[in-house]
């Protein structure tokens, strides 16, 4: 049995999707609320330009008025150095920067060649060094890409270790638009930990294809502890339209805790959460267990059933 | 790699709880486009009591009507040595009948005893066997009862073991509201499997908590082959509305040929099926990749990025 660490991206990588901004005070109280379940980290919100995504604008105010529980590592994520230098004045704990492993999909999500994304990177651990904040870079499109396909692990390595050179704690595997298969995560992941073993690899992933906590389970297997999720499923693909998002946070949470395995989350006050996410949001979540309940829910037995069992 | 076998029961266990009932001619055309697909075995129908089900009151029409393709097993449920009759004289090419393994759930579902079930299972287990055909006996709420929680291992172990006295081939461990997780498939196959080496075990699978497929890799981890599942992922759940049904046969089998596993099935196929059964029932499936796609769908990068890439 594990201790398995969830860090909680609802906030950002869901709420940057959403076509509707959500209110600071929303975002304020999601926020809170996952603190309360004891998520050790939560991705709160990105400080990229607000005119790149409006939906975020709020970033400074989000992080100044949620309540900081001890312990919890708020992190977001920054697209350059000055995102960096805001990120820190507001008070991250941690960086998150992302890149794509193929040029396209680089282009096509950032206007960079992977080169000059690698470039901006350098620039921010150069921020992130003076202040002394931790790191941890995701390389998107690893698993697979939407434009390119199948993308060479060589490719992959060599953007870890350049981000490894760069003095990157860690390094996120994101399967972007939910293409990758569990054989193909542990093939990744059994080529890469031997190759890095001084960096700790998070693994991301979107249930697009319904192998999300597959994937998560066939890490597992490799030794990874670190996953991303979201609360509710929120997020989604836009290459996908229909597609579901993030690996469920609290789908995620229940299976783990069924097979015995800990995450130091109240699965309870994570399940309120995702309703009130839902409110929030204003549809149908694809979170699953919000909706069964727990495995260990249990039905009144029908009363002529009460009846027959007496009898036995 | 292995070779995987499908058994389609979507027309089954997720028409038999449609609200409307399904025109027979729709049936049949459902069942003709799954024997296209390949897949090796179609739990057709049921042969209980129309009163009882009356969505599925035509199964004698549906069975005597579809397309009959070499190879495909053609399967029905039957409740009793009545219902066995009237499958074997409809032409069905192999049994299969259910029991619950917790009195709650058999009494709440057939108004038996587990107990009085085995009985009724003698005589179905009787009229095969002079009709030389083949009984598959799935065994509910194996993994996992509503009513009473955890079924003891022994419990479902006794159960087994009456049916392969009376000459079961093989044997379907179901977790019928979807309460099982992959560390405990694995602990009940593993039991299970050494104690009888001589017959077959399948294990049918509920999505309604996210666990439908890592409960299937967990399965074959301990060797079990023969999985039931639903297209689109038909079906549902009676105890927790707005949960999802059958583990969804394109998802299955999508996730398992990216895996490099066989299953005979013409996968693009079935995903035309399911969008077929889709308009059937009025409403959008659970199954997911046929809303986004197969992971080797490629998307067309945007000029820009074109323009951009032909550079570098």
């Amino acid at each position: 049995m594990a201790q398995i660490n969830i860090c909680e991206v609802g906030t950002r990588d869901g709420f940057q999707i959403e076509a509707e901004f959500i209110p600071t005070e929303y975002k304020i109280e999601v926020v809170n609320r996952l603190s309360e379940t004891g998520v050790p980290e939560i991705e709160v919100t990105s400080f990229v330009h607000p005119k790149a995504i409006p939906q975020l604008r709020d970033a400074e105010e989000v992080m100044s008025k949620i309540v900081r529980r001890p312990g919890t590592v708020y992190s977001a994520l920054v697209p350059n150095d000055k995102g960096a230098k805001r990120a820190i004045d507001a008070g991250v704990d941690r960086l998150h920067t992302v890149l794509s492993a193929s040029n396209s999909h680089n282009l096509a999500n950032v206007n960079m060649t992977v080169a000059e994304s690698l470039e901006k990177l350098q620039a921010v651990a150069q921020v992130a060094h003076e202040a002394n904040i931790p790191m941890h870079g995701g390389i998107s499109t690893a698993l697979g890409c939407p434009f390119e396909g199948e993308v060479p692990l060589t490719q992959v390595e060599s953007i870890v270790a350049r981000l490894v050179d760069m003095g990157f704690e860690a390094v996120g595997i994101a399967d972007t638009t939910g293409m990758a298969n569990p054989a193909q995560v542990k093939r990744t992941f059994e080529y890469l930990i031997p190759k890095f073993p001084n960096i700790g690899f998070t693994l991301h992933t979107h249930n697009t294809r319904a192998m999300a906590i597959p994937n998560i389970l066939a890490a597992m297997d490799c030794g990874v502890t670190d996953f991303d999720a979201s609360v509710g499923g929120l997020g989604g693909c836009p290459y996908a339209p229909g597609a579901t998002g993030n690996v469920c946070s609290e789908d995620l949470v229940h299976c783990l805790h069924e097979m015995g395995h800990e995450t130091g989350i109240d699965l309870d006050a994570l399940i309120d959460t995702s309703k009130r996410v839902e409110e929030i949001v204003g549809y149908s979540l694809p979170g699953q267990v919000m909706k069964a309940g727990k495995s260990e829910r249990r039905y009144q037995v029908p009363h002529h059933v009460s009846e027959r069992l007496a009898a036995i």
